[in-house]
């Protein structure tokens, strides 16, 4: 079927309509101006709900019953649970058992764990995945064998879609590590405790009818209540809603490669040398293994120098409640937590406080945390010479990630991507990204193991390191480096369809994903 | 101009319209079906708030000039400053300045500190007040002087009507004894502490515009954030958003009356012998002189048992501290707070916690606090031979008191009204209540210096205290008795004119108050 599709304002080929839903093309940075108003559930009344507030039902089945689940609706779920999660599998096991077809399954990101629902997507019991995709999952949207298209949104996006009623979700499955029977639920205690279950507060917000389920029943009241009872129509008590050691890592690691080592050194020398870096700043790094590096040079300069951050934005590690905790952070605010110290922190230390992502990141608010902050270290898989980024696809065209926070960060005041030149013999520094998840005009500084590329448009941030003795190249420079050291990498080729757009935060379409000739 | 009425299911004879809106009567406890969605605000773009998240403007009357301030808008503030509030007022002092008319102010509770405002409803400057009105206000409004009429909602049902759309606020000023320069906003700090600002959740969510005004500007993050800042439009800074001593009592003050003593100790007794009071129970009582003796009688009750209640929802008041400090509470989740001891608890204590009056009281929501309180101890102005209840106007007529949180707290399992046989020689038993605020189905059990009437409808109750020793009467008695002693009051008599409507907490109209024949 030919779908009309249009140039967007990033040059790049989007459709108008994206399974039978018309869209609308990217217009640039901020020139999107919604309209209407903001979605909303249905009315409930008391009379409907146990007046002892006591939601439990006998089993999830039961639950999903209840809620009337049937052909076609959307079903959200959260990623708090990480690569732990047996909860998001179980739903689309019994759907399918009851018969259920072409759910539309709109999770916060999926994990390998999760890579069973390929087989509910090859018989029918799930149309599409409308979230991340990474590994198996990925490769099976790439290779066309979805039925649905994919829509890939960051984090805020997720909210704000749900905000504005572009997803309508119709059963919300949120796992809580403890909840009581009315529903109020958080994500500490129990045995399987994620710290904070703050993705999930649009979904209960906006679901038509929310399910909490939980493998620690506790009293009434639980809190802090992520997740308010008066949102709930049933909890359901289960054995275990995860696996306690894939949900947070026992302990997060410092990369041990060289190379890496260089570029988080380069950067925590940047930062400090172009004045970025310093008193009352506000930081929000990533848990992989480089920018945990840069963390903890940059915890060593603020204790060298005095320097306390006012805050820093999770997901914490213990690098960052290390900060907290010897005085170098004034507050770690938290949309989700990677380690087991985190989740120590979080339970114990009243400057350690959950941080819905709804208020860091949905871009159709009244102002977000992300363009406060002062520091924002990204990755990516592929940046190009327009200092576009790609976060997504790699360069063989696979769809192998999701967008994560990523492009709601770029919103920061200086958004710093620290990336090898390039990785297993290719470059990441490309002519035009394979797929566009971020406008250069938001991308600050690339750093690489051989230079430092400062992107044009931030002149202020050139003067500021001038004759500072940091390697500055321009990204050309870069670029011709890892090209004399790989040559010139094979070009993945596709298929007129397309299996995945890319939402910007805004909710247009900036690009998408096309099925891989294979 | 006649207006079509109807005689609703409380046998009240009630309209089907207005202030030009059609109304639906009354149907019964738990009847009304709501239908449709709830209402939402306009979807705002981060593109139009600052990056740095800065929102402060110059002055009161900036923010409210940007906000689009106009004739016939709808303004709503909160009443956690209770008699100590600087900013309703000054509202309307500009609007007046300003040229403004026809504003409704829709505030979730007025003070005598608020009769200024009657020169603004005699100027044209408000239409109409849609909130509770004490003292001079209420006279107003009763002797037909206000032009619209009155619409007098329960603290829950002001958020039921925000919530779904049946009141639209355009602006809401919200008052902040803590705030961030992003908006983010709490109840605790500065020199106006008033411990929690939860009524402002549903202003904050819903209103078109939001106005956050303080005189404390903290670092962001003000937290606990119980105003969101990404839901706020304009922060302003002031000298004073209150008088200290007015907004919170220096200390709360049990009854000194022999009779209200006695009152009080009757009630802990039965509470007791009908097994009631117990391990594990939860607990709402008044700050009223009576209702602080119940509780005090009730603690020392546990503590000699060695019970513990669940928890307590306030109004916080220092006898509510000292349970929850000496270990006869588990935690006080907290609505307002009313003296200077709850303050400080809240500000320390992590076991007393903001609990927000949407979250507490909402009928339109999926279960609520309310119906899970095992004690509620509520007043009344008149209680009748059918356990009905009056709390807005007195025996005389005029409308002189606010629904607050009554109505919901009707839905407690066992609602228990200690009141004298007389005041001021004015029966409170009388055959038919001058203006029915709650129907007799919901109350339980009333309590006079002379005898405890419990209703017939709780047999249950009946059969649980038989033999205690207890004076149990019918309520027929108790009124015999104090007919005996007072003779029948003279009667008020009214004009046709209605001058307030009085919702039930699903937004139907229970009963009216009609003008003052003077």
């Amino acid at each position: 079927m030919a779908i009309n599709t249009v140039i967007n304002a990033a040059g790049r080929e989007v459709p108008l309509e994206i399974n039978g839903e018309p869209v609308i093309p990217f217009k640039g940075v901020g020139k999107h101006r919604p309209e209407g108003r903001k979605y909303s559930s249905p009315i409930p009344t008391c009379a409907d709900y146990p007046d002892d507030g006591n939601k439990v039902v006998g089993s999830l089945e039961e639950a999903l019953r209840r809620c009337g689940l049937r052909d076609g609706m959307t079903i959200s779920t959260h990623h708090h649970l990480r690569d732990g999660d047996l909860i998001s599998n179980r739903v689309f096991d019994l759907a399918s058992e009851m018969g259920i077809r072409d759910l539309v399954w709109f999770p916060s990101a999926s994990f390998p764990c999760n890579d069973p629902v390929i087989r509910y997507l090859e018989d029918g019991t799930i149309n599409r995945i409308e979230g991340s995709m990474n590994g198996p999952l990925g490769r099976f949207v790439s290779e066309g064998k979805m039925k649905g298209t994919a829509v890939l949104r960051s984090h805020g996006g997720r909210v704000q879609a749900i905000q504005d009623g572009e997803v309508k979700i119709d059963i919300a499955v949120l796992a809580a590590p403890s909840a009581d029977a009315f529903g109020n639920a958080r994500g500490t205690g129990g045995s399987s405790a994620c710290g904070v279950i703050g993705y999930a507060k649009a979904d209960f917000m906006y679901a038509g009818k929310v399910i909490v389920v939980t493998d620690n029943l506790v009293d009434l009241p639980c809190f802090p209540m992520e997740i308010e009872g008066n949102y709930v129509d049933y909890v359901v008590v289960v054995d275990k809603i995860g696996i306690p050691e894939k949900i947070v890592s026992g302990t997060t690691q410092i990369t041990k490669s060289p190379d890496r080592l260089l570029i988080a050194e380069l950067t925590a020398s940047f930062l400090e040398k172009s004045g970025i870096l310093r008193d009352d700043v506000t930081i929000q790094a990533g848990a992989g293994g480089t920018s945990l590096a840069i963390a903890v040079f940059m915890h060593q300069i603020m204790k060298k120098r005095g320097w306390r951050s006012k805050f820093g934005f999770g997901g914490s590690t213990k690098y960052m409640v290390q900060m907290l905790e010897e005085g170098q952070m004034g507050y770690i605010l938290d949309a989700q937590v990677f380690d087991l110290d985190s989740v120590r922190s979080i339970e114990n230390n009243p400057n350690h406080v959950p941080y819905p992502v709804f208020n860091a990141y949905n871009y159709h608010s009244k102002g977000n945390l992300t363009s406060m902050m002062d520091i924002m270290i990204l990755g990516a898989t592929e940046v190009d010479l327009n200092f576009n980024g790609n976060v997504v696809t790699h360069s063989d065209g696979y769809l192998l990630h999701g967008i994560g926070g990523w492009q709601n960060c770029l919103h920061a005041r200086n958004v710093i991507i620290p990336v090898p030149l390039f990785r297993d013999r290719i470059p990441v520094i490309v002519d035009r990204v394979t797929t566009l998840c971020g406008p250069g005009e938001l991308i600050d500084v690339i750093i690489t193991e051989r230079g430092i590329a400062i992107n044009p448009l931030r002149q202020d941030l050139i003067d500021s390191v001038k004759g500072s003795g940091l390697p500055l190249k321009t990204i050309e420079e870069l670029k011709y480096e890892a090209d004399k050291i790989c040559g010139q990498p094979q070009k993945p080729e596709f298929e007129e369809d397309i299996v995945a757009a890319i939402k910007w935060v805004d909710g247009t379409i900036i690009d998408v994903v096309k099925k891989l000739k294979l």
